[in-house]
């Protein structure tokens, strides 16, 4: 189409969770293949890529390696030791694929050391139909406006908050201070170029918001995830998403993560649960 | 010790759920194993082993392939096709072998069908030392004795309600054929033969309790499981388990079941998580 059609071309965005979470195939064999990403800087918290960031490559490469079934329904990653900004080698296990549903693994590699394994089972959400029942409703929040910014600048090195805008809920004591006492946060969660809530996005913002229980402890801890599951449950519709993470129970030093994320159309679209530790440092 | 010294030979209890959990060892590969499994019919709903009943047997191999680290802290099955009773290879892959946790992925394979296929963290429960904090407290539940049993009967051949006591609270609706509208069970669970509960018996009671959904319909569903993750917090003190399940979100058939197990001494030892799918027959 000529310019002089006065036509709008349309526009192509390329945002950078795409770029940065791309996967190129570089080997097959059988039910196993082997794909190529680029892990980048962008998304880190201190010096290493944020867990979620890492699980959405992963998860795309499972994705693009199925001929259909491309949405992840349910995908469980074990965090094995922190991935590096730098090249990364995925294999990728079609263990089964099914009429309704396929089962895959992955193995995440760098410089000949896995850095997660990810066990999933993907269908297509614009296909499920059936009945529908809630019995919980969204985080009340404030408009994003009203709400606080999540700070990453107490880590050094930390890129991600360049790169998504996650606000928290202003009578959030732990981001003026004064911890509530109570093991829950919730908040709004977007890119901030805009990129649209998709599956592969839910799998990120999964992991995306700071540590529930950050607002119940008085000190400073770190709190690494041992295991991440994440179930996409819908299709987001357009907007940024609301979340909520609670963590009930710190037994022994380690500690579950629930998280929930809800869209625009106050369905819920995903939940999660990690199992961490905290360390103190 | 001769009989005629007075003294009683220790009491060497052999129970059916260690018996019919037995694996062997048949080939090791560098960090991959082979064992040998006889699922039984003594755990079935229907014609199928219960899917906690197959995910123990796979567990206690990945327990045993490892030199240390016996416990599961966090194991996620993806459920592939039903077991069957009868012979099963499992092949464990130890992925990492950490000084407080070692990862690692099994698969459970009959008659050259993988049936399921896990992926798990493991560690020694008797190690971990840390803050504690629970924002929650165990079910209210009346003594077993007036509790109400959980029947197997509405399902031909089902076998494991001879193996396990799951006393439902008797408010429960749904066992009065009066569903309650909120989708939530609690009750008692413990092996009939007495058998202590220990972490791989919390492993096999995540998937215990009859679905939470039942309490909130009407008509009559089969609702597989797609995958369960259980998180083993505790080493359960003696004496019978109380349970409860919770769903909270049926999206387009879809649904997730959450789960606790709580010991006598009022802690929460286990959370489980599942998503699963709703069929009406």
């Amino acid at each position: 189409m000529a310019a002089s059609d006065g036509g709008a071309l349309p526009s192509i965005h390329v945002y950078e969770f795409d770029t940065d979470t791309a996967v190129r195939r570089v080997g097959t064999n059988g039910s196993t293949s082997t794909w190529a990403a680029h892990l980048t800087d962008a998304w880190s918290i201190g010096q290493n890529p944020n867990g979620g960031y890492v699980l959405a490559a992963a998860v795309r490469a499972m994705s693009e390696a199925l001929p259909r079934h491309p949405d992840p329904f349910t995908v469980t990653s074990h965090y094995l030791r922190p991935a590096q900004p730098g090249p990364a080698t995925i294999s990728v296990e079609i263990i089964r694929l099914g009429r309704k549903h396929a089962t895959v693994m992955a193995a995440l590699v760098q410089d000949d050391k896995e850095r997660i394994r990810v066990l999933g089972t993907f269908g297509d959400l614009a296909e499920p139909s059936g009945p529908n029942r809630m019995e919980a409703t969204p985080p009340h929040l404030p408009p994003p406006g009203q709400c606080v910014r999540r700070e990453e600048g107490h880590v050094d090195g930390s890129t991600i908050g360049s790169r998504v805008d996650i606000l928290l809920h202003p009578e959030t004591g732990w981001i003026r201070g004064t911890p509530a006492g109570t093991a829950s946060l919730s908040g709004w969660a977007s890119f901030k170029d805009g990129r649209p809530a998709d599956p592969l996005a839910l799998v990120f913002f999964a992991d995306g918001f700071p540590p529930a229980l950050f607002d119940s402890l008085e000190e400073k801890v770190w709190l690494p995830t041992i295991e991440l599951t994440v179930h996409v449950r819908a299709k987001p519709a357009p907007g940024p998403l609301r979340g909520r993470t609670r963590t009930r129970f710190l037994l022994n030093g380690y500690l579950e993560e629930d998280g929930e994320l809800w869209d625009s159309a106050d369905r819920l679209v995903a939940q999660s649960r990690q199992l961490g530790m905290l360390f103190r440092p």
